[in-house]
């Protein structure tokens, strides 16, 4: 139905086909409520869009007026027939988003509809605690001049009360946000009680540190502990308000609280760290000194050290002369490093002070230092305290940026270094990687002169493996490496090689192109492998020219792709696309290394092993006999 | 040497064997000059201590004597041959330390000893710049009197230089100190370039705002602006002065910004955020208002979607009213998510606006819920933009710190399952890790009534051999599982199983009870496996019923150590010790899961395999004739 009384045509509803409202008619009433066009809700309503609608979140019509405010809109609503008991997605009703909105005219329009003044959302939530979050007196006081529990604990989820979320009252959300009138009419005119905890056992006190705003802090704190808060309370990582006073490095609310007979001047926080530690650390001198003088212990943590560390000569002095006394920290015997290479470093790294960034400990020092790049280098570090690898770049470097990303999007890729995590600090980003003990390349120069062993044989058919997957799985993930290199190809303690140095490599946007750049290699790799496998050609027992043979790359080729698919994990069905893209991963590797296929290849070519798996030997058909081996028995 | 002038036995040296100092006595004689006793100090001398040695860090004597500020004992120390010239591994001399402590009577006592005013560590700091950093005006003056260049660029070494670190003056020092007096100083006293550029191109007003206290930083910025500083330079993240004020929360900040004619007050940030769109995020009503009404454009962001999410309908009319629109988000239709189970929920958590907890995202809703726990549930997630499951924990419990504690220690075994990190927020723990399809209870329970397939074999000897791996691994990193059981082994799309919770393991003391622990497996588990394995019992091809038969345990045993040996990648001399802790892996999993065992038995036994690895078929002699299989070839 259309009406003429509206003159922008634009804003005219089409009418439907069947003259009927529809599913559009319904997201076009909620958008016109949300625009606050009152003329075109009502034409909306008229020709029969749902009232009652409810959008993604569980918005009505309803919801969306009181939240713009519209009493009109609310009223006509209601007129078509709203029902102002719908729950949003989270729970809550119009009445209390209009807590939310503080609006005093649409509390009162719809406290005669609703079951309860106290009704409350999924997480708990009344118009009463939700006027007190966004600071709305008014509305607090209609709502507790109309019934509204003060001291109501939010009752929340299961899952939620699980992790004891839940049990505030309104005067932590006031506190919490800041409201300072709030609190005081709460406390003073309401009758609030200023010691309810929640479900983890905070006050009001604990909330009101949360705040940002240190001004606003200290006028609530003034408040509550006037009504006599209690001060040894916890807050997260179990800080006293004390503690997260030195925190908020307020040497005002440090001197309010310790004000408090009652207060317990030597609590320490999950970590075991006391106030004064705390000031010391940050810095805070003030602070750390009248903590001394109202009485905290010295006896706290190696205070002078970090003092003196700080260049802090008075604060060290002062402590001293407050009983403190300069530790020196034994080395910690039991720890062992991992690695074998890196070991006397990393003991040293360990017991020595730094200060943290983020998860990551670490000393740009050249005793440190594992490698260069072309950006800042690679230096040993601990990331939550295990031993890692850490490249570092410069904030806005391309480099870096490639370098995370491919590590972040192959995070679950075996044969690629493992990522420990990133941060980011004074423009700088630290990439953390496993620690390896050598790259391919030194390991290939170490034993240049070495032998040819069993166990040298299986090193180089499992370098071959690894790389395989590594950029098999890299390819399916979407990135090219565009820099496969020896040096880029690590070995750990335990011989086994991953995939490293991502700095060059590219998301690819399924061009086939840029995988086959990952085929390229320089001729100075090719020249390195060819030194490398030129021993076991002059060896005897490899003496059969027959692998330089053009006729048996073919064969070769088969081999190879039998290995692969020993180790193809991959769902055949989403295979298919990537396959035709990448072409035969076996192919590429076989015009990378040359030799290392060939030496692999006639290492095994006495096997008898096609027999044994016989669904891919009819597949395949290698004109070898077969291929040994096996990490994990059981995928054929 | 001893003297008698020395009153207190304890403070005495005690004469070494053979009459000369010895080394104990350098580290005497430092710890006294540190003790500032300074008799002991002379007695040291006077016996023969060495006046310039060097602790581990570079500090000699000299260097402790003028941190603590005491001419006396630089005087005795100089007087005895101390060498003023030499650097702290860091490159400081005592002249640049007696900056950092700002005593003139020092540095005028060392002036005439150093080679250069300008004398700097490896990091280019000289005496005068750290005098600016540490705020010691009398210092600053001296040492401009004696000639200390006042613009000199940091030069640092080339590792830094490679990441831009280095080219900071002593002004931005100043500024980044929050010293106003000494920023004073340097321009209108000593003719700092008030825009010196460091390595990334930031000058003193970039600094400046690095400081966390906000009075300090606006007295800072009028002095600079007053001085004609460019306003329009970028900070780490390429914020601009105006978006640091911003996010300072200081309208106060920001209106004097605003007011310098030149500045751009629509730059973005590296990640294309304007100060406004900073602004709405921030619910900074007052500072995004002054913002539009200086110009600043709206079409920054969805802002009117921001400003209503925060239910600041206020701000969201304001914002229109100054031509904002709301934008309709539309779905990003080239990301595909590689769960398949999960990937209806994991599109539509990716649409949807969610605050970010460090690097996750996440939405505390049963449409995202993977499972139950004890605790938190566990719930869809993206951590660096990656799909990831996150377990919940509350902040403080064991179970939490037990989960993180041993995938922090295990994420290089790639058979446990991949972890992304942990993030902390509002009194909760969230473990982000690799999402899988199933958990192999319910994998078992939804493929009871299939037949026995090959794709079904292999995934069970699959299972067999990641469990192995998985829980050998755990135990080498003296972490003991201590609940393994199908229900905690997930299954990713490619059919691969890892092993998964660990918040009831323990970090072993290397009591071999407790690694026996992990060998107990309910009945439950038993029951569950037997239920599964019975179907192929129950197929004819496997009714040979001597795999029910004790006698063939040893020869199972020794096919798994078999099974064992291949995947070994563990240094055998460093296993040595384990594998007398861990007992034998295979009897372990042969007594947890004997049907699996048997089955894997049943599936090979007929193969010829041990011929091909000699050295290991001589070590274990297996009696059954070999084993199939291999997702690594070349690794025997």
């Amino acid at each position: 139905m259309e009406t003429e009384s509206h003159n922008n045509p634009q804003e005219r509803p089409t009418p439907s086909s069947n003259g009927r409202a529809s599913r559009e008619d319904n997201h076009l009433l909620i958008k016109a409520v949300k625009d606050e066009k009152i003329e075109l809700v009502q034409q909306l309503l008229e020709r029969g869009a749902d009232v009652n609608f409810q959008e993604e979140w569980g918005w009505s019509p309803l919801h969306n007026a009181v939240q713009v405010g519209r009493e009109d809109i609310v009223d006509l609503l209601l007129s078509h027939g709203a029902d102002p008991c719908l729950r949003k997605k989270n729970g809550a009703t119009p009445f209390i988003i209009a807590g939310i909105v503080g609006d005093v005219k649409l509390l009162k329009l719809l406290l005669p509809k609703v079951a309860d003044v106290n009704e409350c959302d999924v997480n708990g939530f009344t118009a009463f605690m939700e006027a007190a979050v966004y600071g709305q007196v008014e509305a607090l006081r209609f709502l507790y001049n109309n019934g509204a529990e003060v001291n109501l604990h939010r009752k929340t989820v299961e899952d939620q009360e699980r992790i004891k979320k839940g049990g505030a009252t309104a005067l932590m959300d006031a506190a919490e946000g800041g409201h300072v009138e709030v609190v005081e009419i709460l406390l003073h005119e309401m009758g609030a009680d200023v010691n309810a905890r929640d479900n983890r056992g905070r006050n009001a006190l604990v909330y009101a540190l949360l705040n940002s705003d240190v001004e606003k802090v200290k006028a609530i704190i003034r408040l509550l502990l006037d009504c006599k808060v209690d001060v040894n309370v916890r807050g997260e990582g179990r800080k006293t308000p004390l503690i997260l006073a030195v925190e908020k490095k307020s040497l005002d609310l440090v001197q309010m609280l310790l004000e408090q007979t009652a207060i317990e001047i030597n609590d320490t926080d999950s970590e075991g760290k006391t106030a004064l530690l705390l000031a010391v650390e940050l810095k805070l001198k003030k602070i750390a000194q009248l903590l001394c003088l109202k009485g905290a212990s010295t006896k706290c943590g190696d205070l002078v050290t970090i003092a003196k560390r700080n260049y802090d000569s008075d604060l060290a002095k002062f402590l001293r002369q407050h009983g403190a006394v300069e530790d020196v920290r034994p080395p910690d015997k039991a720890w062992k490093p991992q690695s074998s290479r890196w070991g006397e470093a990393l003991k040293h790294l360990r017991r020595i002070s730094r200060p943290m960034i983020g998860k990551l400990k670490i000393f740009i020092d050249k005793d440190y230092k594992i490698a260069d790049t072309s950006e800042g280098g690679i230096y040993l570090g601990f990331y939550e305290e295990q031993e890692v690898a850490v490249k570092r770049f410069s904030e806005g470097s391309t480099r870096g940026q490639n370098e995370v990303s491919c590590l972040q999007s192959n995070r679950a890729n075996s044969h690629v270094v493992t990522f420990y995590g990133s941060e980011r600090d004074g423009g700088c980003l630290y990439v953390c990687l496993a620690l390896c003990e050598h790259t391919l390349e030194k390991h290939l120069a170490d034993r240049r002169g070495e032998a040819v062993q069993n166990k040298e044989d299986e090193f180089a058919r499992n370098v071959l493996s690894s790389l395989f997957k590594a950029v098999e799985e890299l390819h399916l993930s979407g990135y090219t490496h565009q820099d496969l290199q020896p040096q880029n190809i690590l070995i750990d303690s335990k011989n086994a090689a991953c995939l490293a140095d991502f700095d060059e490599s590219i998301k690819g946007t399924g061009d086939p192109q840029e995988i086959k750049r990952d085929l390229e290699v320089d001729e100075s790799v090719m020249k390195k492998m060819n030194a490398f496998y030129e021993k076991r050609k002059q060896n005897k027992t490899y003496q059969n020219k027959t692998y330089q043979n053009k006729t048996y790359q073919n064969t070769v080729g088969d081999l190879l792709r039998f290995i692969r698919n020993l180790g193809e994990h991959i769902d055949e069905q989403k295979n298919t696309k990537m396959k035709s893209k990448i072409g035969e991963p076996s192919q590429y590797f076989q015009e990378k290394f040359p030799d290392l296929v060939m030496y692999v290849y006639k290492k095994l070519q006495n096997t008898e092993f096609a027999k044994h798996f016989p669904k891919i030997s009819t597949r395949t058909k290698p004109t070898c006999d077969g291929i040994g081996g096996g990490e994990q028995a059981g995928q054929p």
